[in-house]
């Protein structure tokens, strides 16, 4: 990223931002983006640019991009969709390179409205600009603050820095995903709402990604593909560096003409996507909570060398509904070696059950834990450590934190599992900080644990 | 409930209490059941029994049952499996009629524990004493506030009157479902885990809950039951008056084997369960979060009248993947009345795309939903009203929570899906509070809307 300049640097790093459309009327959307922009540290300088205004929220307001005294980095566009082609032309005058469109009322609507995305993409070619959107949310970038979300801080948390990147096509979504990773603790690089599409691509975007330093991994919610073979054949290249997880809807036909109307483009065939994926070494998700579930276990714990779990618990009720999912996900029960069976056995109390998943039984203590844990990662069938927790069982000390922390510096895989209400949220968020994550119910963490395992092969292969 | 006593009136109302096996130690069973029962509002007498103790928390700790001055309405054992039946003879001899066993260490240990077990239940059945367990966590009520639990309050939120009864054979469901129903502010009748199920089973539960006017939905997790016919015998009865939901885990062999070594019982074909449960009239889930969510639908909402959805929203991506999804559980997207279509052209800013979803885009307003939905609820096509909010989405002002009200009050179905951070959370548990469910992804909006097709379904029959 240092040295040459990259066409899409300027959506992350911009030095001067002008919000064409800015408002001065709170909750519109030409306000709030502005709001984004000027209020929360990000530090280049921002140009409101709307004629009939001359101040909003005391920065100076321009009756056009072209009347700005200074170079504009990046243009943000919030204004009805039939102006775009003649403020694109403006940008190009104006020497900008860089758009992000807000605003809806193109392709997504059809017939006309097509023909005017159309022309707004062609006017930016025609200058060398770059497009991201439109109809979306744009652009959120931890490190320089650039922010141009019209969801209010009050409404919508920023993440903290942190290693995921997250792609979508979907604003919504966009939403979602970076208040989980704000609240998770987790963290994001950057976050890019594209929804129409008409230029900057998943493809320009993962490629762009896999040489930013803040990325370690890649999420993505998409609805269709515009130029499918160039994105697996970019994902190809960067999939062994940094793995890339993603959800794609409009799978089935309904779902497909929803997609559509939302962002004007076909969804195609999911058999077709499915396959591709997996060639390209990507990592799907079936739902939007999956999505953050795999993508919180590819950020906190190293893929696993094999597809066999040892579950230990003191509460076996949840490990029952994991042995029943974990067959879907061609996830395994370790057999345990004899030796481990036995230290097992001689260990623990009697009242224990010694079998996948080891019981502790609600009286366990964290040296319980520890007993189970010590002897299951030292077996060489066991590629996976699956602890179970009821944190709500008064026997279980809160040095269970440590343990488990101490386990997983041991270089296996760990998952755990453990729902309740806000004990149980501060003990899972405890482990979460020490690099282990924690899903609620049993089938959401074997999914993570099959995701892990799929990255294991992936790396290896 | 009123008039002649039911055998199982004790497990819930029971005057005085006897804890055979309470301890001074805390963090100890015995000594947080004791002081489940004595610090948190339960008005009856509780009696200690300890032989080691002359006080514990402040109560008078007896030697035996047998020296207590009192009639013992129910005894509550926490101690060692093996003296469990020479307790049991005492419990005859000293008139107890209600017992419930927390301690493990029985049938699910197999062998000569499962033979220890037996012999348990048969010194029971000759004093006519009726036990819940053993190898559970016993049974919450919040009117009586009679709680057998070992999960400390510090660690365990009990929730407030309400209409939900859950049972339970894991402990570890229950504590979840617990405080899932505290933290929604749904709250609970009674909670009753009753583990390895040596004597009270689901039969005789969802009888006595039929006539518990404080109980409105009946909600299960079960891993096997002992008597099929009798369970699916008293559901048929109980089905027509009052909603039961239930989850039922070891489907698969994997599944099976780990149910048998939690609570010693079989699990039993899954797909013999699914068609038992369906002509019972039983809902049935596929996880635990289905399974609250759905007992949250079918608490908050009306059945509904047929299987066709209208889906408004400020952001369209979720309701790609809730189309997806509604082809798997037979619900359809309505399509509209051509007056109600005309109604919405004429009515909505030119920029909203009317379809099924109806997307208002961002910069709707609570006056765009009220638009949207006063023109679709009146839709003879509509059975079910799904609003998605992006309540980020700073346009979006707090007039939507009177909006939905009111359109819930004209008694079609509504089911409403909104995912984010603290915002959207305040802003769910508005809804929620005025009766409106609230589901994070589009997926489990879907299944809790089919639930409650489901149940209109059953009604009807």
């Amino acid at each position: 990223m240092e040295g040459t300049p990259h066409s899409l640097d300027n959506f992350f790093k911009a030095q001067s931002v002008a919000v064409i459309g800015a408002s001065s009327t709170p909750g519109k959307i030409g306000h709030e983006v502005l709001r984004s922009l000027v209020e929360y540290g990000y530090k280049g300088r921002v140009y409101p640019v709307n004629p009939r205004a001359t101040e909003i929220l005391g920065v100076k307001c321009y009756r056009t991009l072209t009347e700005i005294p200074d170079r504009v980095d990046l243009a943000v566009f919030t204004i009805a969709s039939n102006l775009a082609p003649d403020i694109m032309e403006e940008c190009g005058r104006k020497g900008v390179r860089n758009v992000v469109v807000i605003s809806g009322g193109f392709k997504e609507l059809g017939g006309d409205y097509r023909e005017l995305e159309g022309r707004m993409v062609a006017t930016a070619k025609k200058s060398g600009i770059r497009v991201i959107g439109p109809n979306c949310i744009g652009v959120y970038d931890s490190e320089t603050k650039l922010d141009t979300f019209f969801q209010s801080r009050e409404r919508m948390t920023r993440p903290d820095k942190g290693p995921v990147a997250f792609l979508t096509q979907s604003g919504t979504f966009g939403c979602s995903m970076i208040e989980w990773l704000a609240e998770s603790g987790i963290g994001v690089s950057k976050l890019v709402s594209y929804g129409n599409r008409c230029d900057v691509d998943e493809a320009d975007l993962i490629e762009y990604l896999a040489d930013d330093p803040a990325t370690a991994v890649i999420s993505l919610y998409i609805e269709g593909l515009g130029d499918g073979r160039k994105f697996f054949e970019a994902a190809r290249r960067v999939t062994p560096r940094k793995p890339i997880l993603v959800l794609k809807s409009g799978r089935t036909e309904r779902g497909a003409t929803a997609a559509k109307s939302h962002t004007g483009w076909l969804a195609g065939s999911y058999d077709v996507y499915s396959a591709a994926f997996r060639q390209a070494g990507i990592v799907s998700a079936s739902n939007f909570e999956e999505l953050f579930d795999i993508t919180k276990a590819a950020v906190l714990q190293p893929p696993s060398r094999g597809n066999r779990i040892a579950m230990v618990t003191n509460g076996a009720g949840p490990c029952v509904m994991a042995a029943d999912e974990s067959s879907k996900y061609g996830v395994e029960l370790a057999e345990y070696e004899p030796k481990t069976r036995e230290e097992l056995k001689s260990k623990l109390p009697p009242f224990c059950v010694i079998g996948n998943p080891v019981d502790l039984t609600g009286s366990a203590t964290s040296q319980d834990y520890k007993t189970a844990i010590d002897a299951l990662i030292r077996d060489r069938n066991v590629d996976v450590m699956m602890p179970f927790f009821v944190f709500q069982d008064t026997p279980l000390d809160e040095g269970i934190v440590e343990v488990i922390a101490q386990s997983a510096s041991q270089g296996k895989t760990i998952v755990c599992c453990a729902s309740g209400g806000e004990y149980t949220a501060k003990m899972s968020s405890a482990m979460e900080s020490r690099g282990i994550p924690v899903y609620p119910i049993p089938e959401r963490a074997i999914v993570a644990v099959s995701a892990l395992i799929r990255l294991g092969q992936i790396h290896k292969s």
